[in-house]
């Protein structure tokens, strides 16, 4: 395996594990000619499952055993300490031993940071890992984080999540300078809290960037390329979104099936309302990364479907080809230096 | 002015004053036969203001002159010891002095509540307000409180929170016993911050119908009457739902408008497109509770237009009915004897 971008699926990680991991596997295969995969888990059932899509493995298509499943209820402690042969472990092994440039899990989110953490190592000048994911806005896109992986984080860690972002957004956007915001609150009487006065002083004399706060909505307005919170308030704004997103969509359906005039109109207008739905699917924009570590590792959403998972693949070919963990490195080391690149 | 609930607006506070405040007064006086209106601002203003809008004042809809207006800019410190005849404080001192029942207000959220807390004075055993706002969801509405009246809340508060939330519902929504639930994250491994924990531990031991913890996207989806979470987390997912709904709005007309046949279909779904903007229209949930005083004030969206302002004035409305501060006081005090009411 050579010559391809090579990606470790956690295959038994998620609600559905194989079920969505193998179509997802296929989809990724096909929409990339420069990838190959491991399929990580049990091999009786994943050889079962390939035969059941007809699938074969090939050299694009490795299947790697492993006897033990992270369950969504693991503790990350339990996990690290009595799942050494989970697929989730195995899989990002496989990069820590260079037998894999990336790994994916729709894992366990608690279990997946604290063993790529373990397993991986943190890159020289970063204390936590961040989970980043973007979300779409009205110009594009918004890369956010952290998105859970810390609660109470210090104005240094938040710091450190600015750079980490910044770069992610250099590297996947293109951009030479991202915009960079840091979350906060408009209420006049009591901006922020003291963590986040604090982050904004470090970044006010960084060489990001930084554009100074921003508020909830500025997520979606595309003024602004990386956001920075902590991952309590970043998981919060996710789910939050999600939860209104579901309704919308919901309300937008009901508003089209109450009586058989909607229902006419609602068929009239089915190809631009499919086109309004696949231009906010949040499939879309599933994978969400894990920076910090000297490695690549990809969470995709625990019940994710296979159009879903294959995009978290996409997102993990495209921080090997743009490697991701080398960028922050290089930006760190620099400004440890003093200096930036 | 005695046989009406008298409500006391702040005519020149929010992004439009009385642009908006008049024309709002005009719908709501038509919508209650119930209320009487006082408008506080300058005079010689309001009185041109009504005379372009073929505006008479009445019993019912009254004027009180105040020389100065609280900006958005100005410090909730500087507008308590400077603005002390601002249409703001005014409108707050008449309901200290029993002249309104309500206050509305569009102005500036910090000095406002800061206005408030030292002109009303907190209810006893309530140490600090709460902004609670309705918002919608699949099968009716969920009250989220507190939205940015203060940031790190101690578990202590997110408990008294929980309590005035849920007598809220109880008076607005008419539950017997309405489901609280506290905002957390997911995440297997970090399950919340200290706070939170410490206050699921108060909240398991209440006289509440506490569900437990909840996730960001249970706001939408209906499960759930009442979610308490602290200022900081609760205005970044109300602005992080405005800048969505925003997107999702945007992009959906986008769609109806791109080619030829997409705005055929637009024109033909126009009834459906407005019976489901009308659902999910913010302005019908403008009017945020501040919570916890001695006195109904009720906060409008500072760029509210003059529906969703009206909107507030209902809100305002139905609390002084339903003798909001009075049931909090009520079962605060039982609680502190120990018993429910």
């Amino acid at each position: 395996m050579g010559t391809w971008y090579r990606i470790a699926l956690d295959a038994m990680g998620g609600d559905h594990g194989l079920t969505v991991v193998i179509p997802a596997a296929k989809k990724a295969l096909e929409n990339h000619v420069d990838i190959a995969l491991i399929l990580v888990g049990d091999e009786q059932q994943i050889r079962a499952a390939l035969q059941a899509q007809n699938m074969a493995e090939t050299e694009r298509l490795q299947v790697k055993h492993a006897s033990q499943v992270v369950t969504m209820e693991d503790s990350p402690a339990l996990a690290l300490k009595n799942k050494k042969d989970s697929s989730m472990r195995i899989a990002i092994n496989l990069v820590k031993d260079n037998q894999a440039d990336a790994v994916v899990s729709a894992g366990n989110t608690g279990a997946l940071m604290a063993t790529a953490r373990f397993v991986l190592k943190m890159l020289p000048g970063i204390d936590r890992p961040a989970i980043c994911t973007v979300m779409p806005s009205l110009q594009g896109h918004t890369h956010v984080l952290d998105l859970g992986a810390n609660v109470d984080s210090s104005a240094e860690h938040l710091y450190q999540f600015a750079l980490m972002g910044s770069e992610l957004s250099k590297a996947i956007d293109e951009l030479a300078s991202p915009r960079v915001g840091l979350l906060n609150i408009g209420q006049e009487a009591i901006k922020g809290n003291e963590q986040v006065k604090a982050a904004n002083a470090l970044l006010e004399n960084s060489p990001l960037n930084y554009i100074g706060y921003v508020e909830g909505d500025d997520i979606y307005l595309g003024e602004v390329d990386v956001i920075v919170c902590d991952g309590f308030v970043g998981n919060i704004a996710l789910k939050t979104s999600e939860g209104l997103a579901k309704m919308i969509s919901s309300k937008l359906k009901g508003s089209f099936t109450r009586n058989f005039l909607s229902k006419m109109a609602g068929l009239i207008s089915l190809p631009v309302l499919n086109n309004f739905r696949q231009e906010i699917d949040p499939r879309r924009y599933n994978g969400a990364s894990l920076l910090g570590l000297q490695g690549i590792a990809v969470k995709s959403h625990g019940g994710a479907d296979s159009l879903a998972f294959a995009n978290a693949i996409s997102i993990a070919r495209t921080e090997i080809i743009k490697q991701v963990p080398q960028r922050i490195n290089k930006q760190i080391a620099a400004l440890l230096e003093g200096q930036t690149v």
